[in-house]
């Protein structure tokens, strides 16, 4: 009877825990399609909330790290002058999957469709929930 | 009085988190330090012990996700069938954060020098201290 009472509150815990995870990627996604949306609706603002905004925020690619919330910002500014340079975005998430309680990496690829030229590429996040909400600490986008 | 002893503490509480993640660093760094000679000698074996081996490994790429350690060294034997391949490697480590404790991410370059053209990219790591070892348990490579 102990066994039984024991394999069925194991059996809970495991639920739970799939749950816990399930509700996390679905926040996680919800942050990417917010983040989606303001893109197309060239609103950098909205977009970058979903950013860390700390000096400790890194954004990677092949120009190398920028640190900071407001040097990615200036970098975001500098790379897409204009509506035709923003386009129109579209991710594809490839896999979402659970560090540690409380962070996620994210495996993506974007595709912006652009008058001036299409732009794709794949990414890599690290999210970390910080005071209640998930936020992107790591962006290596190449 | 009292407050001079919760300062000290404190202070004393921040130099060993400090000390703590230097040295997380620090076996970070050899990891991929033995990573680097093992692959400079061909030893496939010794450089996939960095990563985790799991099914829920991932690599990924250009060509989509890997999935599971098997299929990540199946497709570095794909596409490095060769002493030539394999080349000379150098990374270039641009930056190790922690994301929370026992798990960090790594940003970086690889440089393969060789006979039949060179290879050069970037990636991004997540590793984990399983069992008392760092592991990658996901590595992002492009």
């Amino acid at each position: 009877m102990k066994k039984i009472i024991l394999l069925m509150g194991f059996i809970c815990i495991n639920f739970m825990t799939i749950d816990a995870q399930d509700k996390d990627k679905e926040e996680i996604k919800n942050l990417l399609e917010t983040q989606r949306q303001a893109w197309n609706n060239n609103d950098l603002e909205l977009f970058m909330e979903g950013y860390w905004k700390s000096e400790d925020l890194k954004f990677y690619g092949k120009g190398g790290v920028i640190h900071g919330w407001d040097n990615t910002l200036a970098r975001y500014k500098k790379a897409y002058p204009t509506k035709e340079h923003f386009g129109t975005l579209e991710f594809v998430l490839n896999d979402i999957s659970m560090i540690t309680k409380g962070a996620y990496y994210v495996l993506g690829e974007f595709h912006l469709k652009r008058s001036i030229g299409n732009a794709d590429g794949i990414f890599m996040l690290v999210l970390k929930k910080i005071k209640g909400e998930w936020k992107i600490i790591a962006d290596t986008s190449s």
